[in-house]
């Protein structure tokens, strides 16, 4: 038998932080200190999805029909080449920078929950594309090509290949730079960049084109709330643990950094919708871009960018997309079920 | 219409490498180029499984009885302990060490998967440590308290750490360090350290003792051998494309890094077995281990550390725990079925 001292436990439990924890490389998550973190944890694995589950029959007949317009093709592919690469910028920059300096296991935990759902995103991704039969050098291309994604791309990109690097972060003036790298990815570009994308794919959807590409978004779009939550709730925790951060300076910065991603996802939404048509017109998604991020500024405690009450969401109907409990009878038949209804009920319009 | 240079999407794919490849942050895996990957991704993904699909009644009722002795509860609260720490650092490994170097998105794909499988890992422990009502701190302390346990962790933590730094990969030196880590961890560490206590675990179950646990630890075992597979296929393909790493000295300093991990691995058991009863005795688990490592070092192309023929396999049986469609109905009348059939009946003997 050999003699525990718990004592030192106890004190490695009060020496988990956000970050400058104690960093064991242990991976011992109880006793829970950020309960929130395990809850979000659960909440996620409970919505496990798997690409393949979903038919995508309908879709690749439809794809290669004549009613669907150059426009609506236009979104699908850059629908799937956009988010291939959107997922794993974020991919990347939580592992390499968000977990990187993150000491406490259940934060690990969820951060690599996350992800591991931008993996799944990206395989369904690639499931979507072989399916109907898209060339994948094509989509790799428009990166390249389009200045109005290399625009939005490089915003991030950018942020995130500066902070991989060894960073002290006991000055202020780099916590402020992880604090803002999350805020950033968290509630710029997940938060309200993937909206543009989502709500013009879903729009399809809801006039019955591309019925398992859609799904697959809604899926995704149910998985990116409970991104944003984690990154949401990982700046509060941060800047609640080191309040020399929240500067008002450092308040308007943030507010700014948002506008800045504004401004480029609306110029992208009208290279994606230079006609009005079907459902999709450029100044809508552009009233709930506005409409979404100040959304987000408000549930971190900022400011939002327009007077309360201005702005309006020009889809509810958005929100219902993630919903999914209504359409249980899509898995019938179906041996894998890894949906399970006790994780489902708590969405409302609060989630968009 | 955007014009797409096709060209360009070419050239990137020629310029897929293990390391030093076109890092773009883009996450395209198509078209693939290490195929054994997305075929691993596909495997790891549709053996799923989540720690709440499996009771533990049983395993509390007899954590409580007085049918367990002190020797075999020891070993319960040891491989809690240690693979709390183990898959903890093998998940930091992964992340910050290999995937943070590794180029090509599909390698980085499956190391994400191979990452979140630690995750679950550590979850089910946690799930085992709270159902039977162990004390976090206690499990914590064993660490610290254990010095045939810190002498495994010291190890491979001081190696891993060691690489946590930028690194000029194109120094054969560098790379070769690379090399040893993928040994270190995929063969050395999951490939043999790890089979000490799986053995003793499943020993126990095969007992019919902490069925639950040891239900776990099978599924367990069944995702180390893939995470094997991954590290000897990215050792193999490193290799392949960097021949200038596979000097006769650096050959001679893997077999001795494995040499030094089994004497490591003995010292543990001898100290988790002081004496022998109830099919647990410390020479067969070190013969085992010897077993598992020769096979481990002649998978990546190396000589046995031992005369061929002169090492066996004591526990044949452990082979067939990993097969778990056996037991079909283990799961049911349960909402949740992870597992696909397709994805089974090619494990035998030699994925031990
Ligand atoms: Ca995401
Ligand atoms: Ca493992």
């Amino acid at each position: 038998t050999f003699v525990l001292d718990k004592e030192k436990a106890e004190q490695a439990f009060a020496a988990k932080k956000v970050i400058n924890g104690k960093d064991t490389m242990f991976f011992n998550i109880l006793p829970l200190k950020y309960q929130w973190a395990y809850d979000l944890y659960k909440t996620m694995k409970n919505n496990h999805w798997e690409p393949e589950d979903i038919p995508m029959q309908k879709d690749v007949e439809q794809w290669r029909s004549d009613e669907i317009s150059d426009v609506e093709r236009w979104i699908i592919k850059m629908g799937i080449g956009y988010f291939s690469a959107a997922e794993g910028i974020v991919g990347d920059n939580i592992l390499h920078v968000v977990r990187e300096v993150v000491t406490a296991p259940e934060l690990k935990l969820v951060l690599g929950r996350h992800a591991h759902e931008e993996n799944i995103h990206a395989d369904s991704l690639v499931y979507m594309l072989s399916s109907i039969g898209l060339n994948p050098h094509e989509c790799e291309a428009m990166f390249e090509d389009v200045p109005t994604i290399t625009a939005k791309n490089n915003f991030v990109v950018s942020n995130s290949r500066s902070m991989r690097r060894d960073i002290d972060l006991t000055q202020t003036k780099n916590k402020q730079d992880l604090a803002k790298n999350i805020f950033l990815f968290g509630q710029v570009m997940e938060g309200t960049q993937f909206y543009g994308l989502f709500g013009m794919i879903l729009s399809l959807y809801r006039q019955n084109k591309f019925p398992g590409i859609g799904q697959m978004f809604r899926y995704t779009l149910r998985d990116e709330s409970n991104h944003i939550e984690v990154f949401r709730n990982l700046l509060m925790d941060l800047i609640d643990e080191n309040p020399d951060i929240w500067t008002p300076e450092f308040q308007e910065d943030l507010r700014a950094t948002m506008a800045e991603g504004i401004r480029l996802e609306k110029e992208f939404i009208r290279d994606c919708l230079p006609v009005a048509g079907l459902g999709l017109n450029a100044p809508d998604f552009e009233t709930y871009i506005d409409y979404i991020a100040d959304r987000r500024l408000t549930s971190c405690g900022l400011a939002p960018l327009n007077e309360e009450g201005t702005t309006q969401n020009p889809f509810p109907w958005l929100a219902e997309m993630m919903d999914i409990k209504k359409e249980q009878n899509f898995f019938e038949g179906r041996v894998t079920e890894y949906q399970k209804a006790s994780a489902l009920g708590d969405v409302d319009d609060d989630d968009l």
